[in-house]
């Protein structure tokens, strides 16, 4: 079948070649808007990656985008950019169904605080993205609105929860999308789809006005087709309103990832049970990352971490109750409206113990306190994002000698324990040589450090453009 | 039977007073501790109120603390000053069980917090009191070396669970003595044995060394004979050391609880469905304690507080879920070693889910906030402490029209609503003429003030003593 990727308007075209044409007035932001909205009515139909597609509001803002440009209002790259928002992020008079048919008539009275950052920074939100119903599961194929489709195959998954946002992004539909990333939501659909997905430290970004699935690990992360557009994305979203004096964001270049910056960084390939069980083909695509990285003259060591094989009990019962805890109340009284497969792991999550909780709030911390000290050493981990390729769509088992009881436990064995820890990480392509498929690299950061961790991304994303040119 | 109340030698005599004895040289500080440990040893084993006497320690503390006061080492009142410290509540190289056989040998490496900033104020530990098993039961009549009997009538439970501080305090053996107080450990066995309990505001001591119960929950608070000992033991508990470069405290005039400072205060009494099932003749002694605040001139309102009746369910989920996840492996390895029912509760304290546990979290920041509010126009609350007199050792079953499941669930109603609120109270003791059993009065204060607690506690102790003398 032929394939959705990079098809949109805005594939392998970066935000700032665009922005250089706004300003130029090569074209305008209400016609780069009407490219998105033309690519999201046509090839995101296909895929499914839309739930709401704002023609009316986004046409407003993009007109609004160029007046404030004439009239010499810059608010940096973002001015004018179409993007697109996952459907469990409230946008202010912009239904937010949370990919339920319990909120299928919701409509937000303000925005999310993400939001508020995005449109200060003149992004046009072009409509809302799909999500796995209530963010709760990783496949992408369980919404009120039907499953995504992955944009490199369409009888496959997106992966999710971030379903919508990752085709959309990987179909160059809109350059950038925000996702939430609790499990591994951002990078997951990122690895599944071929597009870059960052997950920021747990707490550097506000969750207020995003639907809650397990509030001690949601975070709100940008999903972009470069890592160039996502730093842009990671800009207006980290970023506080400058002094013009109207609520902008002002521009720093200093956001632009730096790959020469990278080369100084330390390296390492994690090591650990969880790798043992991750599909070869995979492996060998980590592994050429690795060697480009050695190429480039950055430094690269061996580092096992046990402690993300320990991760995994503690999520299952920290992520249950919580889930459970918000919503419970609508399981008493309308569990009809819920995904069924949403419903019966709900249920399951209901029985997790407060003792259990509690046990694992702590090994949680001694975890954290643990995986630091394990890994003072290193800048930047380097791993798979996943350990399989993009499932098909419904799919629900794996071949028994997979190691992994189900799709669902597999896309989420490494982005979690992340997600756990507390640490940054992203998701990059790799377009392998054997497989239509993309591969992905998770290059994972400390605490705080989102900054560097663009930079190494960057590196790579250099390297592995150049190997790919070259054929090296 | 005869009573043991205030039969010690510290029944009726202040701390100031024998600090000032022991200054003039009209006793020394091993005269003080010889005097205690003779009734520790008499009265106390009537009462089963000490788990350690610890002879040895407490005799070298004392010729130390008259060595220094020779020296012109004046450490503060405390200095020379015989205490009793909870069995929960670590101290090094002297036995700390918990009052559990699964701790029958154990000996602490280091004191707890606590237990330094007594030793720094010069204080001398006599021994280690009762406390319920693992502290988790308001009766104190389940620990490992049986029930401790109330002074006031030997049959009588003492009421848990820091049973033997409020014993010793009680009987005189002691004039201060450290409690814990989760659900309401200090402020119930004061209450039952005639003593003053304080509850501090949540968080404001140290816990570490001291073995937790519900951590969310848990406080180190101080007992005494009367309000300006309790003040006195929280002077030490809260106060760093000073400028004397040899870790000593500093005293400090000012923790003196002023009663005419407390005029000024704003008291209400507390309404609530609570209030509607406490015992006619203990709301009558609290209606007497108003009536005294009035007459001095306080002003008194009648606030109606329904947020404590809703701090039940949070109480049981928070508590439970924590006390089970600190319990759980020795109730797989070791069951046997348990007292029978304070196993039957952990059991039961496994089955709490986890959503439960986080929305119980949730409930009791609203709680929180919502009784914040309600109380913003009033500085004290009053209220009874418990809603019965002390029931007899081992009863478990209350007439069936008391409104009360059993003693257990009643001994907490009024104290566990301020340990889920974070508030401080404190109780303190009210001689009913109709009963040889103490009633008590339970007065709140807002987070951090404990010393217009202290204040206004001083203010009731004043007058309910006037009125004693005088058969006002």
């Amino acid at each position: 079948m032929k394939s959705e990727a990079g098809s949109g308007p805005f594939g392998g075209l970066s935000i700032l070649e665009i922005a250089d044409r706004i300003r130029k007035r090569k074209i305008t932001a209400l016609e780069v808007t009407e490219q998105a909205l033309t690519a999201a009515h046509e090839n995101g139909t296909k895929l499914n990656c839309f739930v709401t597609i704002d023609d009316e509001g986004a046409l407003r803002a993009a007109r609004l985008a160029d007046r404030e440009l004439d009239s010499g209002l810059d608010r940096g790259p973002l001015h004018g950019i179409p993007v697109g928002v996952k459907d469990v992020i409230a946008t202010s008079g912009l239904a937010t169904t949370m990919g339920s048919r319990h909120f299928a008539n919701h409509v937000p009275m303000v925005d999310a605080d993400v939001v508020i950052s995005l449109r200060r920074s003149g992004a046009v939100i072009l409509g809302k993205t799909q999500s796995h119903e209530f963010a709760y599961g990783p496949t992408g194929d369980r919404t009120a609105t039907g499953p995504v489709r992955n944009p490199h195959d369409n009888s496959r998954m997106s992966g999710g929860s971030s379903a919508g946002s990752g085709a959309a992004v990987a179909a160059g539909i809109v350059p950038i999308a925000l996702g939430t990333d609790t499990g591994g939501s951002v990078r997951i659909p990122a690895a599944l789809c071929g597009a870059v997905g960052l997950r920021p430290t747990q707490g550097a970004l506000s969750a207020r006005g995003v639907f809650p699935l397990s509030p001690s690990m949601d975070t709100v992360g940008p999903m972009g087709g470069s890592v160039l557009d996502t730093a842009i994305a990671w800009w207006a979203l980290s970023s506080r309103p400058g002094t013009n004096g109207v609520g902008g964001l002002e521009w720093n270049e200093r956001f632009i990832p730096r790959p020469e910056r990278a080369k100084n960084l330390r390296f390492a390939r994690v090591t650990s049970d969880l790798l043992r069980r991750t599909a070869s083909e995979l492996i060998n695509s980590a592994e050429t990352v690795l060697e480009e990285l050695s190429r480039s003259g950055a430094h690269v060591a061996t580092l096992p971490v046990p402690e993300i094989d320990a991760c995994w009990d503690p999520y299952v019962a920290i992520q249950s109750a919580e889930a459970f805890a918000i919503h419970s109340k609508r399981v008493d009284d309308s569990p009809e409206l819920f995904d069924s497969e949403v419903l019966e792991r709900l249920r399951i999550a209901a029985e997790v113990k407060g003792w259990t909780y509690v046990q694992a709030l702590e090994k949680r911390r001694l975890l954290r306190v643990a995986t630091l000290e394990r890994t003072f050493s290193s800048d930047i981990l380097v791993m798979p994002t996943v350990p399989i390729e993009a499932p098909a769509i419904g799919q629900r088992r794996l071949p028994p000698d997979s190691g992994w009881a189900n799709p669902r436990e597999a896309l989420l064995s490494m982005t979690a324990p992340w997600s756990v820890l507390g640490f940054p990480a992203i998701s990059i392509p790799v377009f392998s040589p054997c497989t239509d498929m993309p591969h992905s690299i998770q290059l994972v950061g400390k605490p705080g450090h989102e900054t560097q961790l663009l930079d190494a991304a960057a590196l790579l994303e250099v390297r592995l453009r150049e190997k790919a040119l070259t054929g090296a």
